[in-house]
């Protein structure tokens, strides 16, 4: 039962955060400091973060042990480079360190921190996100987002949507699957969850790819909870 | 250099909170409603405590694998229980493992959370305790302790004062070992750090084993820091 739920934990890239358009901000310089002025921001964004999934392929199949996504995310910089006519050899290690650095920096959507602070009244609140801890600690000091505790793929040592990523967190937070609701803008993410036995809060961000967004546009399950955003969740949960 | 310094992490029990008063407070009535109402609560605070170290060696040996100190304080509960002529068999299990929460509600010192929201101003914050995340995570909600994470023995599977326990909680944190300091009441926990290559600040807490207390009440090594509690640490560090 919802009501048995005692931890809220948190997809964070597109649920809590907006990381298309952050980190088109912060490549649109480098872009045009490297000669590539007219490519598209975004569209950088959308190719940097195809490669996310693949990468973390590699240590959910066992080939390799866990990585943490800043170092999966600064190789997959190094790889989507040359698409842009930019040899990463060329550009000193320190740019490309901070560029890196663009998803610590994420803006959080408009609802995101008013819908936290409320459903941490009552909740324990965390992200159980694929981002290493030191990213989730740097964008929630700059976001001002309130989280109890920094959990998720470095503290289970395992990706979502592998199962150990959910069991362990709740493992961790000394409670059953079915005391922990995962809140997230992935139908994929909510089904894992499910499968372990966790609660679900969908909340659609119909934006996250962009205008022409096709997919994750509305519940493809029976959530135990649909909210328009963090704040009505809030409300949903009576917080 | 002190100025390189990017995280404090800090040892809590003792340092930021008062484990024996709150241990203590939390004993009495049990002890009371199982006929040890003439025990001393302090005392009891303090036999409990007294396991804790030699619990955590047969993990830090290699003996036992890495097993959090909520399971660690609940079979040193049950351990030291018949000493004060309590049968733990005979007592609800639900009952001890309320009683085994006191840890996890124990009071900061007066001065740490003021402290810490200046601290935090300036710096990553976060815990770097044997406390499990769940324990750190409840003290810290009940409490208003605004760590930036909790980090610890349970993130790093290594009880303090093994060198894993530090050199893990830098790496989480990308950062160098010169680049945390440990905060911390006890000259041991500051020389392994030490060793590890962290920096180090020492703040007394002179009646954390009570009102007799001998240990650790000045520095023993010329630590990075020295302060007088937690607002006078955050002055010495411009913060």
């Amino acid at each position: 039962m919802v009501q048995d739920v005692q931890a809220l934990v948190f997809d964070v890239f597109g649920t809590v955060v907006d990381w298309r358009q952050g980190v088109a901000r912060e490549a649109a310089p480098f872009l045009a400091r490297h000669g590539a002025a007219g490519a598209n921001p975004a569209g950088f964004a959308d190719s940097w973060r195809r490669r996310y999934s693949p990468a973390m392929e590699e240590v959910r199949s066992g080939r390799r042990p866990f990585t943490r996504l800043d170092v999966l995310h600064r190789e997959n910089l190094e790889q989507i480079l040359p698409g842009y006519g930019i040899d990463p050899a060329r550009v000193p290690q320190a740019e490309l360190d901070e560029l890196n650095l663009a998803w610590h920096r994420l803006d959080p959507w408009p609802d995101s921190v008013a819908g936290l602070a409320r459903l941490k009244a009552r909740y324990i609140i965390a992200p159980l996100s694929n981002g290493n801890i030191r990213l989730m600690l740097d964008m929630a000091k700059r976001a001002g987002l309130p989280w109890d505790a920094i959990l998720g793929a470095e503290v289970a040592q395992a990706y979502k949507p592998t199962p150990e990523a959910y069991l362990r967190t709740a493992e961790v937070l000394a409670l059953r699957p079915g005391q922990v609701m995962l809140v997230a803008a992935h139908n994929g993410d909510l089904a894992a969850a499910r499968r372990c036995g966790l609660r679900t809060a969908f909340i659609p961000r119909p934006t996250e790819h962009g205008p022409g967004q096709t997919t994750d546009l509305a519940p493809e399950q029976d959530w135990d909870v649909v909210a328009r955003d963090m704040e009505d969740l809030a409300s949903a949960l009576g917080t």
